[in-house]
C-alpha cells in the first residue's frame, strides 16, 4: 500500500465517519505501535466512545488482522503504516518562529486599531497560541477556514503551516484587508479576502462552505448574536463544523458573559472547550487585557436566531 | 514585617477583595522582582481587569514606593516580600508521588463501583490531575472544599497538599464512607465524612460555609440539576465560590450536553472553564471512557432551580 494510497484512504474514512483526520492518524499510530491495545485499551487513549471506534475499526478491516484480541495491522503492513502516520504526525507540528518572522516583518504596515470596529490588537504570543490551538485539535489539516474580521493577523499564522485547504478573510476594514492581500501575494500564502460588513448578508455562495470560522467579534450581545448567525451559515452542516470565538469581560460582570452564554446555546451550538484568558491584547485593561477562547461544535439542532439587539459594536 | 503579619495581610485583603490568594501572592512577586512593571503591565501579566488592580494597589499602599509610574514594593521591604511570595508560591506546589503512594497503599481496600450509583472509578491519573488543577487555580490554600459524593478519593488527594482550612465528603455509600475515615484517620488528613443520600436535604448547618464545591455526579439531566442545587446551596455567596463539575456524553450525543449547559446557565452560574476530556475512566467506554471538567462560578443571580427531572442515577 503506498503512501498516497493510504492519505486518501485516511481523508476518505474520516470524512465519511465525520471525525478530524488528526483522530484518523491517531488511530494508526495506536494500531501500528509495538504496545498491543485493545478495543477498550484504544478508546480510552482515543477518548472516542466505543461505537465510533467499532466503526473505525471496520472501515480499516483490510489492514487489519482478523481475529485477533488486539487491534493491529496485519504484520506486513505494520512498517509501512507506523511510517506514514508518525510522518503525518510530524507535518502537524506548528513552525511557531516562522510566523512570529512573517509577522515582524509587516508590523510596521499594520493599522492601529479602530475603536469603532472595536478593535483590539491580539499580542503576537496569542496569534501564535491560536494557530498552534487550531493544529493540536485537528482543525488545519485539509481544513476550509473562514475568518470573522482579522485583526490580529491569524490568517497569516494558519495559512504558513500550509496544512488548511482554503482560507477566507471576511474584513471590513480595507487597511486591513489590503495589508493581508498584501502580505498573501508576496509569500504565495493564496489567502482569499473579501470585504464584508458582517451586519450585511454574506454572499450565499460561501453557505456551507467552511469546516471552520475563527472569530473575535465585537463583544456586546449584538456582536455576539450576529456574528454566530454568519459562523453558523458559513459552516458545513456535519459534526466537524466548528467555530473558535472569543469573548472577554470583566471578572466582577460575570451575569453579562452568563447572557453571553445562554445566547450562544441559543443557538444550540455546544461549548465543548472554553479557555479562561487564553488571549492577551495591547489595551482593553477594563477587561484585564485578556479574553476567553471558545471552542463551539454544530450539533443537529444548530441554528440561527433572530437579531434582536440593535448595538453591534460598542460605541454603536 | 514580619513573615506571619504578611501572610495575614494577604488573607484579609484577598477575602475583603474576594480575589484569590494565588491572585494576591502573584501581585506580590511581580512588584518585589527586578523587572519594573506600570500598572498597565500588571494588568496583563494577572489578567485583573484595572479597577481591581487599583484596588488592590490601594490595599498595599504602605508597603508601595509613593509616587511612582511603576508600581514598586519600598525599597526596605523588597527582600523580605520576594521572599515570602516565592515561598508561598513554593509551598502550593503538589507532590504528585505522594498522592499515588497514598491511593496504591488502600487500592486493594477499594469497593467495586457500584453502577446503581453510577460509579465509575476514574483513573489514578485523573485523581491526581484533579488535585493539581485545583491547586494551579488557586482553589486550595486556605479553602474550605466540599465533595458531593467521592468514589475517586479525590478529598485524600487534596488533604495531602495541607493547604486547605478544611475537607468534607459528603457521600451515600458506606464503603467509600468507611474508606475515607480509615485512610484520613491513619495518616491525619482531617476530612470530615457525612452520610448524606444527595436526594435529600442536606443538613442547614453546611449551607453557605464551603468555597467550593468538587462533584463527578450521575450524568442524567436530574442527576446534574439536584447536584448542581446542593452545591449551590453549599458554597459562600461571594466571587470566590466555585463548583467543579464532571459531565460526559457521546461526541455524537451533542444535543443531550447542550441541555446539561443550558440548565448549569438556568442557575445563572458562568462557565469559567470548560476543559474537554480532561477526566479518564476505567469503563464507561459508551462515552469514550472520558468526561469534561467544568469549572463554574458564582454570580450574583445564582440559584438553586425546581428539580423537573425524576430521574437522577441512570438506572432510576
Amino acid at each position: 500500500m503506498i503512501q498516497s494510497e493510504l492519505s486518501s484512504k485516511v481523508e476518505n474514512i474520516a470524512q465519511k465517519l465525520e471525525l478530524r483526520q488528526l483522530v484518523v492518524i491517531q488511530f494508526l499510530v495506536l494500531i501500528s505501535s509495538k504496545l498491543r491495545y485493545t478495543s477498550r485499551g484504544l478508546t480510552r487513549k482515543l477518548g472516542l466512545p466505543q461505537v465510533h471506534l467499532y466503526r473505525l475499526i471496520h472501515e480499516f478491516s483490510d489492514i487489519l488482522e482478523p481475529k485477533d484480541v488486539n487491534i493491529e495491522t496485519k504484520k506486513d503492513l505494520t512498517g509501512e503504516i507506523a511510517n506514514y502516520a508518525k510522518k503525518m504526525l510530524l507535518g502537524i507540528k506548528i513552525n511557531q518562529n516562522a510566523i512570529k518572522e512573517m509577522i515582524n516583518k509587516y508590523q510596521k504596515n499594520r493599522p492601529k486599531p479602530d475603536r469603532n470596529l472595536d478593535q483590539f490588537n491580539a499580542t503576537m504570543a496569542t496569534t501564535v497560541k491560536r494557530v498552534t490551538k487550531l493544529a493540536s485539535n485537528g482543525d488545519l489539516v485539509g481544513k476550509e477556514i473562514a475568518f470573522l474580521g482579522d485583526d490580529d493577523l491569524v490568517s497569516i499564522g494558519v495559512a504558513l503551516t500550509h496544512q488548511c485547504k482554503k482560507i477566507t478573510v471576511f474584513e471590513i476594514d480595507d487597511r486591513l484587508n489590503n495589508l493581508i492581500i498584501q502580505i498573501s501575494q508576496e509569500n504565495n500564502l493564496n489567502i482569499e479576502v473579501v470585504k464584508q460588513d458582517l451586519r450585511q448578508l454574506i454572499d450565499k455562495s460561501h453557505f456551507g462552505k467552511y469546516d471552520l470560522v475563527f472569530t473575535d467579534p465585537p463583544y456586546t450581545k449584538g456582536g455576539i448574536n450576529l456574528f454566530l448567525n454568519q459562523a453558523i451559515k458559513l459552516i458545513k452542516k456535519n459534526f466537524l463544523g466548528r467555530i473558535y470565538l472569543c469573548y472577554g469581560n470583566s471578572d466582577r460582570a460575570r451575569e453579562r458573559e452568563v447572557e453571553i452564554q445562554k445566547l450562544i446555546l441559543d443557538h444550540n451550538l455546544i461549548i465543548k472547550t472554553k479557555l479562561n484568558q487564553f488571549n492577551k491584547y495591547y489595551g482593553a485593561e477594563s477587561i484585564g487585557s485578556q479574553s476567553s477562547l471558545y471552542i463551539l461544535d454544530w450539533t443537529p439542532s444548530t441554528k440561527t436566531v433572530e437579531l434582536n439587539f440593535k448595538k453591534v459594536y460598542t460605541n454603536d
